[in-house]
């Protein structure tokens, strides 16, 4: 799908694309790290998605002759810089996380090292898929994990944000554990389950009700899952489609469940339990959809809500109570003419905004129960102390350290995408990786979990990391003064 | 763009295709109406926009070969049903209010009068391109108020929710006043003039902040816009662009302005502004961005900030403070056979969501000055009075009315778009639509403006519209106890 898409970029890329084929720095070797500072929602992980939509973008990053045409005609770019799109295509290295890790801010998650106009035109693209996506997979997580075992439906296509904005979000929030989708697209295109019945229009065009719930039940009588709400729910609707289940029986057919769309869940769903238990239809699912997100099906299910499945759509695909995961791509190395890329870092007087410098890995410590106990970053090439315990440093306060004993576990996390701009990565099915992500987060304890107040997971430096990040910071602020001075 | 997008439509909406089709429904006309019940964050209007997508999008509905294979497998769907599929083309009737104006709760938007199926299969797509379209067409209006005649401009792309979220934000955006995307993508395609200079990465790749600078000034001497805050924004950056602001005048040339991105923004720009104005450059813009919305604008205006240019990224593209505007779509009159369609409503025990009922217009009341006074609902082919004051109910309450003198400009609103499947309407171009939001704006007093408790926009109904809504409560309430009875 992404052939059409080279000039969804920020202007400012291609300016500083332009400058720097102007300025001599057409070669000059970058790394960009991707990562985010903040988890969504204040909650304690993410779940990284959007890679294959990444690996898909670049490959097929090509202007066309109708997008040089565009860019001449604003008048900017030279005919060098335009020459250079001309040809344009990715030669760089790229590694990153695969989907479906779960993940935690200041980590690179995605590591750019190419020539600076190269590494430069991708950021605004990468960051588009890979937020977004993220975004919903945390949230898909979320709601799975609140959902406590019980299947989740994505039915978020009509508030979704566009066309894509949809299909992303069924592939992400899958890939974070939902279970099926209402979107047929996403079922064709990804695989995804696809799940659906009727809507109150369906029975508002037949004269009554059990009209309505007799005319589904002739056409599906394999799936026959009734939407209940449309009148009133308990003594019109819950009574009609245990009619129907009746009538279903005789045929040797059954009731495959109602849908709650609207009042107190809690309330509704145990008394059509009982209706149903009641009328001989233990085995008759419930579904209950209606702006729910993870708290509100926390909170029912504490209530003892007698929900099977739940139908989750706006809150779900927009990300509704943190719409935006504000991941960033900074310059982190440049190679400056010597024998390797020299370590770059960006100050700022809020400690939270200063980058980790320079090209690094990320590796994850397993204790003895396979269980996940922190992060630590290491400078690539850099050899992990594996036979012998360590300590790590905070990436902020100097006297904070965790200590690793000997005996973990260790994973690194990063692996080959790119190659001088070939591609040595196949990306898994979205099955795949919600199985991944299902299993990894059986790894993460439940203090890093909840929706309150979870536990800080630990991510730490190497302790040469953590030397020249110091050492940076000290360069940067004596050549503050020396500015100030001149 | 959509000639791919048959399947994009919850699976729920073919279920119910599959039953109209196999319940001898095929050809019954019904009437559903495109909606909201509450205008994002509480504002008092929205800007409606997304009708050309929608036409495209009914256009180009065609289920391809891989379509129909991917349903077969699905084994919920007979050949019947697949062979209307592989036949379908909209022939029904779409009227709706053109994009750029002003609407309000409760007023139909769209009103599609087609063969059950047929309205049924476009609900999903119509409502995600049109929520969407519309909560950032709002949100651009409310920050374009807020900015009070400095230019916007769109930022968003990188946290926006997918390509099309982007792509689809940057069009919404401009249609709602914002002037200008860094999109460029979003200015090939419409013609949105596009914004952008250098981001911290340019700078941080030269040895020195004022290599950077130059450097940037002779690739782009007629548009130098620096941003400043790398380093120390006062202290370096801008000292930095004033240096150079004076080696470009001493070629003739003219600093355009600088960017600050990041720290207390009034502050920064009222001392960026007297550095500049001092220096000699009091015509050098200043440009601030950083997680603004419309909010936070007005209270930097409010505490004198000296910033000509805001750029809104997050906080615009997802509608930040309310991700989703929930327009529903809802059957208002079928064709049971008679002359006349009848008439149908939804009754809830919220009165907030009990449907307007009957294939309907939508009048706007001017003021002899050309404010708009209130919108009346009036039965399709219903005669306006105009010679004659008349009063019109308030929705819900039966004895509200509202009274408009005769003398009123009055207007009709909605405008048709296909007739039996044939499209009798051009969209007009997206400066266009802007325009016309821009100039019926200006007809909105800054009452429904404001963004804390705004006044409330009248939404009336005709008294012939407010008997039949009467008429149908009362029937529903009756049908309701004879169930109960029964």
């Amino acid at each position: 799908m992404w052939s059409k898409w080279a000039l969804q970029t920020d202007l400012y890329q291609l300016t500083m694309v332009g400058g720097y084929v102007l300025e001599g720095k057409e070669e000059q070797c970058a790394n960009f790290d991707y990562f985010f500072r903040k988890v969504p929602d204040d909650g304690g992980y993410c779940v990284l998605a959007g890679l294959a939509d990444v690996i898909d973008y670049i490959q097929n990053l090509r202007f066309s002759g109708e997008d040089l045409s565009y860019l001449e005609n604003l008048g900017m770019f030279s005919k060098e810089v335009l020459d250079y799109l001309k040809d344009f295509s990715f030669t760089g290295d790229l590694w990153a996380i695969p989907e479906g890790t779960i993940v935690f801010p200041h980590e690179p998650l995605i590591r750019v090292t190419a020539p600076l106009p190269q590494a430069q035109l991708i950021e605004s693209t990468l960051l588009n898929i890979m937020n977004f996506q993220t975004l919903i997979a945390t949230k898909g997580a979320r709601v799975h994990w609140a959902a406590n075992g019980d299947p989740v439906v994505d039915f978020g296509l009509r508030r979704a944000h566009g066309p894509d904005g949809a299909l992303m979000a069924s592939r992400a929030a899958y890939i974070g554990g939902v279970d099926a989708t209402s979107n047929v697209l996403a079922g064709r295109l990804y695989g995804i389950p696809v799940r659906g019945t009727h809507a109150h229009s369906w029975v508002e065009s037949f004269p009554q009700e059990l009209d309505a719930f007799r005319a589904y039940a002739k056409v599906y009588p394999d799936a026959c899952l009734l939407l209940v709400d449309t009148y009133d729910t308990l003594r019109s609707g819950v009574r009609h489609a245990i009619q129907v289940g009746r009538e279903l029986r005789e045929k040797g057919l059954e009731l495959w469940g109602i849908r709650l769309d609207s009042g107190d869940l809690a309330y509704l769903s145990k008394e059509a339990r009982r209706m149903l238990d009641k009328a001989g239809f233990p085995n008759a699912s419930i579904v209950a959809s209606s702006d729910l997100d993870e708290w509100i099906v926390e909170t029912l299910k504490r209530q003892g809500a007698r929900v099977d499945i739940w139908g989750v759509g706006t809150r779900l695909v927009t990300g509704f109570s943190c719409p935006a995961l504000g991941g960033v791509y900074k310059l982190t190395a440049l190679d400056e003419g010597g024998e390797r890329m020299v370590p770059k870092i960006k100050r700022s007087d809020n400690p939270e905004k200063i980058t980790d410098p320079g090209v690094k890995k990320v590796v994850r410590m397993y204790d003895k129960k396979g269980r996940m106990r922190g992060d630590v970053l290491f400078r690539e090439g850099e050899r992990i102390p594996k036979e012998r315990s360590f300590r790590a440093h905070h990436p902020i306060f100097p006297h904070v350290f965790k200590t690793y004993p000997k005996g973990f576990q260790i994973e690194e996390l990063m692996v080959p995408v790119f190659r001088k701009g070939e591609l040595v990565y196949e990306s898994p099915s979205v099955h795949q990786i919600r199985e991944s992500t299902l299993s990894n987060l059986k790894k993460l304890d439940p203090a890093y979990k909840r929706f309150r107040n979870p536990h800080r997971y630990h991510i730490s430096l190497s302790p040469s990391l953590f030397k020249i990040k110091g050492r940076l910071l000290q360069q940067a602020s004596e050549r503050e003064m020396e500015a100030l001075d001149s």
